[in-house]
């Protein structure tokens, strides 16, 4: 039977982190990474795939070279079963694999709700991190102009994007208000739609999906408001359910969310298994509660954290709770947030106060290719502590909403905001005497007690 | 006699932001900012006008209706020497202004070394914050076809760069083997000399100047190692010093290298009198000795720690220490550097290892516009504490740049990078496997007692 030290389980961006971040901290250890897929795609640039990145070729995460780099073994092979006693992981073609530390990055999958009329006719897709069917996918879609995506998450409002540069004629579906409503406060998300109108997606929001219909082949899509959608495809994207069957039949605890029960070094209640990513329990950062927001970047913070924790913990190498933290790009527009929202904070109950502030994103406004920069920050009254941040702006606005992550994880207050330093270039950032950030945190400091 | 409860003298970005934060944490205060010129320069934008911004009125401050809008008073003059027992400004028309409390941000003039044979021909010019100066400069550049740039830190870079846009040939000598040398660590420096050779501008390091050479017009300049080079303009960019010379007249105690002493307030040695921006004496965040970074946002950071602390203290509004943060674009390739470099780490004795990585700015790397991304770390080993960071990568490595700025200020060690959450994005950002910032750390890791 093949030993090792560490099995990592999926290679997707958290399993590939992990094992790296593994094998870095146990230069000695045998580090394998089991994975089905010969090649395995970056998880954020899927929707990118059916535009501007072309092809599913284009977005392979160099995972095996970074393996191979580093000395972390990778066996391509579905693991089916897990035997915790014994400590031996089964896969499909009868293989074992008997490990001393075993890491769970076994990911999610598209929700595709059974309550849903005409789910399962032809044509009706949904966005799995999965290179064959994505690449079966596209060359369906190139067969009809019109196509429905139902969803106005980011996946839903990136495809939606992706598929509108190409030439289709994109309906946008959103039982909500307004697209990406759950991400951003509502006057962000509606710059984000006014910018998908202008690119022309059509957008349909406020209303949810009561059937897809069609006879073998789907025809269209009924709304709860009657009205009825004509498409010759329809993509879900309606969420994603985390993948736990392999952990759940070896026994191990699931949160009441259907993740994989972790702590803060992420172990599961076998202090030999990990789990890590899509699959594993999320509590945010800022409300303590669980959470259920699956994003590769912060999949990959869990997996360094287990990396570094496999054969002894570390109390200061501990994750701190999920903060929502995600960018996204409608044409050559940034959106990020980092935290809570305003909406957020208030419906938790948080005493909060918010300052704004919009100005450019080079300087003087004058250069060619100046885009406003808009950031809003949502701060705690009583202890001036930053709790959230939103950020609109070109396309530096991913790296600014990745400072208002760190201002956020450092439990920043608005008066060391205010006295920090920033560096600012006229073709790179705002200016120094109009930095969004700053000025923003000014606006909030005037409603606290912190101002004189 | 006019009175005023706040006197700001100067206007620029450390005088601009002042007043806009006196004024907005007291409220009932009268704030008044007496400058000389009806229209203030956007400082870092200076060099742009040369080539991108085209003139000086497309780099206004919009400083002036930033005080309308505030409430801060503005007038223009020029302020000739301060009674500080009386509390009294006198401007150079005779003019007299009373102030409870006021704010010296006089700026800087650039340096041209009066040992230098022919720095007084005509058509030798310096980069002074003077808009009728670069004006007239501007027009007269115009008649001339080669120029020589003498100093190759950030203003004679972007200068140089700028120039040879408008079709120039453009000379660039700087006495340090490489450009941008006191700046960024050396292999970092070779990188921004060699794009802006590819991009035409001959560059001459490792010699002095030592003499411009002319009858009346400049007509060259000779090198220390005997080499002549011809030119009709020659443009000093060899620094600046700060203006303490009203300062100096009121008594106030000047530092070593003739800035106005402060403490951590901004208060000089008159309790009623602060001094902030390039007049402003300056301390290392890391090294604790004194410095002399003049940076236009650095003194925005002085700036609003004054202004918070004009009419009483506050401990926690102090300035911690200037920590070198710039950045700068060759093309659109962009540099950034936050705190200490190697170089200068080494040389005051920290105990230092660093880490390096280089990926791509957005992911996959085959979506158009990607640049390559690298970060490198300046780490402490026993502490693990980041004590400096350099970019290089695309149009977003400013930002990025303020990241690795706020780590440094939250004295951030690696472990708390290791385990923070970042937010990628395809069209924003490195990806969320490949993130150099967290790759460098790791690389730095591996090195230090914390990898384990």
């Amino acid at each position: 039977m093949e030993q090792t030290d560490v099995l990592v389980i999926g290679s997707s961006a958290a399993g590939t982190v992990a094992a790296l971040a593994g094998k870095r901290v146990n230069v000695d250890k045998k580090v394998t990474v089991i994975r089905k897929e010969e090649k395995t795609l970056v998880p954020c640039g899927i929707p990118y795939v059916f535009g501007s990145v072309k092809t599913t070729d284009n977005n392979i995460l160099p995972s095996t070279k970074m393996f191979d780099d580093a000395g972390v073994n990778l066996k391509i092979g579905e693991a089916v079963s897990i035997d915790r006693d014994n400590k031996v992981c089964k896969l499909k073609n009868g293989e074992e694999v008997a490990y001393d530390k075993l890491v769970l990055a076994t990911g999610s999958t598209p929700t595709a709700p059974n309550w849903l009329k005409g789910v399962a006719l032809d044509n009706v897709f949904t966005v799995p991190k999965d290179k064959v069917y994505l690449d079966e996918m596209q060359k369906k879609l190139k067969d009809h102009h019109k196509i429905i995506v139902i969803g106005g998450g980011f996946i839903g409002v990136e495809l939606s994007d992706e598929l509108r540069k190409t030439g289709k004629e994109v309906t946008l579906v959103e039982i909500l208000p307004h697209v990406l409503e759950l991400a951003f406060d509502q006057e962000i998300a509606v710059r984000a739609e006014d910018i998908l109108k202008e690119r022309g997606v059509i957008i349909k929001t406020g209303s949810g999906v009561k059937e897809i219909f069609g006879d073998k082949q789907v025809e269209g899509v009924l709304l709860n408001n009657g009205e009825k959608l004509e498409a010759g495809a329809v993509v879900l994207a309606m969420g994603y359910r985390p993948n736990i069957q392999l952990a759940s039949d070896a026994g191990l605890s699931l949160s009441k969310e259907d993740f994989i029960k972790v702590d803060e070094y992420m172990r599961t209640d076998d202090p030999d298994v990990f789990a890590i990513g899509d699959c594993a329990e999320k509590r945010d950062f800022a409300t303590r509660k669980p959470c259920t927001t699956m994003l590769a970047s912060t999949a990959c913070a869990e997996a360094r954290i287990a990396g570094m924790n496999l054969f002894k913990l570390c109390a200061v190498k501990t994750f701190s709770g999920t903060i929502s933290i995600f960018s996204t790009a409608i044409g050559d527009t940034g959106f990020g947030v980092a935290g809570l929202t305003e909406t957020k904070a208030r419906e938790e109950g948080f005493d909060i106060v918010t300052g704004a502030f919009e100005g450019m994103d080079k300087h003087p406004g004058s250069l060619p290719g100046t885009k406003k920069q808009m950031v809003k920050l949502i701060v705690g009254r009583e202890t001036g502590i930053i709790l959230g941040g939103e950020v609109v702006g070109g396309l530096s606005a991913g790296e600014l909403t990745n400072t208002i992550g760190f201002i956020i994880q450092n439990r920043m207050d608005i008066n060391s905001i205010l006295t920090s330093q920033i560096g600012t270039h006229p073709l790179l950032t705002a200016s120094p005497a109009g930095y969004p950030l700053l000025k923003a945190a000014g606006n909030a400091a005037v409603q606290t007690m912190f101002n004189n």
